[in-house]
């Protein structure tokens, strides 16, 4: 019986992947990968089978239910199996169902976190997700959810926190710009879209919640996060600006 | 002029560093660390002068205001300084003062994300901070402020949350535990604490929210987080009931 890894990939460049992933991926036998995971990284897994099984939000991709099967079978036949994700497996990757199945068929399995996209987003931007007299929570939602799921109430969490990320959001900018602000979210609310973070390709937008589905327009179809609140204007205004905050903020 | 790098070590464990952090330090000239970095991590610095800017919570630790004027002049003297700090820079890392100083001081410099204390629990937990039916968002809390900052609703954030995470609660248990009931979180909501993350010492509580002043008495003083929600009980029921509860997540 082999065991089988669930390791994240990270946020998109090959080399923000962890040194014990580089190391599982040389021993591998076999990589189930999503879409979005960087050829340098697949790369590594020289001795690998390697098997896309899709996962990109809303485009066609590889039943869950088969993913599971196929990982299970794999581990009856191969001493290293890698389940490849995009980010962390335990952020928006339907890990747990993963998880599940192996549990249930008795086969061994480890974890490796990675980085996600949402910190990624930040250290592009140079911002802080949170920062002391400012944020001090931090959401990570999608507002994405499968057929027949339970109410999704992702905007609570959005509206609670200092910081919020969404993830998978770009394609539903108008819905979210929409929601948040009917339920009391400000207009203003500084926002910035990022997407293919630590990519060469990739783009960032600022604006305001309200500017949310006019930039989404200027998004090229790769991987986005959305990232709001105040954290962002403190870091974008001038440093002479930065320097008041934090006098502001000394003496409240 | 120099560059200063903001670089994540990840949750604990040395090989959970990213390979880009591993090239920067052992590039690095100065390295200014936080108290719970790896020693085979800072050993990778082979080449640099490391310094301890301490940073543990509620004890004593570098003020701020001297790590920030520290980078600035080191940056003034050495081509690759790197400020390496415990999890990812950009949560609960107070690392936008420092890119703030570093701006005002027109010092260039980069942000490398790592992996955070959250996802390693995750990880160590075999549970999934998100699950499709059950949990869409997820929020990152710490209960602590500064003297003089501003109301931290902290509650709020886990309260409208499906999963949260609480960062250096161990030592707040009682207050945690007390102000979420009050508020209406149920005493019963499946909780973990983990301790150490992927670290030899590691320990995992397991509980409910009204258990959690019990198991932070089984803490050791080790960097810990706590889990909340309904993602722990799904994971840790039997596997049948793990499938009963999927099939019902199917029908509803």
């Amino acid at each position: 019986m082999g065991k089988v890894y669930l390791v994240g990939a990270g946020p998109g460049a090959s080399d923000l992947l962890t040194l014990r992933a580089a190391e599982i991926l040389k021993r591998a036998e076999l990589v189930f990968h999503d879409s979005l995971v960087h050829p340098q990284t697949l790369a590594l897994a020289a001795r690998a089978r390697k098997i896309l099984v899709g996962k990109r939000s809303g485009r066609h991709s590889t039943a869950q239910s088969f993913i599971n099967k196929r990982l299970v079978d794999a581990a009856r036949k191969h001493a290293v199996v890698v389940r490849l994700k995009g980010g962390d497996p335990l952020l928006f990757g339907r890990a747990q169902e993963e998880i599940d199945a192996l549990r249930r068929a008795g086969i061994d399995f480890e974890i490796v976190p990675g980085v996600t996209a949402a910190t990624a987003a930040g250290a592009e931007l140079g911002v802080s997700l949170t920062r002391r007299g400012l944020a001090r929570h931090v959401a990570f939602v999608t507002p994405r959810a499968g057929q027949g799921e339970r109410k999704n109430d992702w905007a609570a969490s959005v509206l609670a926190a200092d910081t919020a990320v969404i993830y998978m959001g770009a394609g539903l900018a108008e819905e979210i710009s929409t929601e948040l602000i009917a339920r009391g979210k400000p207009k203003a609310t500084p926002l910035a879209l990022v997407e293919s973070a630590t990519l060469p390709g990739r783009r960032i937008l600022r604006g305001t919640l309200a500017d949310l589905p006019a930039l989404a327009l200027g998004t090229g179809g790769g991987p986005a996060v959305v990232l709001l609140g105040e954290v962002l204007r403190a870091a974008s205004a001038e440093p002479v600006l930065a320097e008041k905050i934090e006098a502001i903020l000394k003496r409240a």
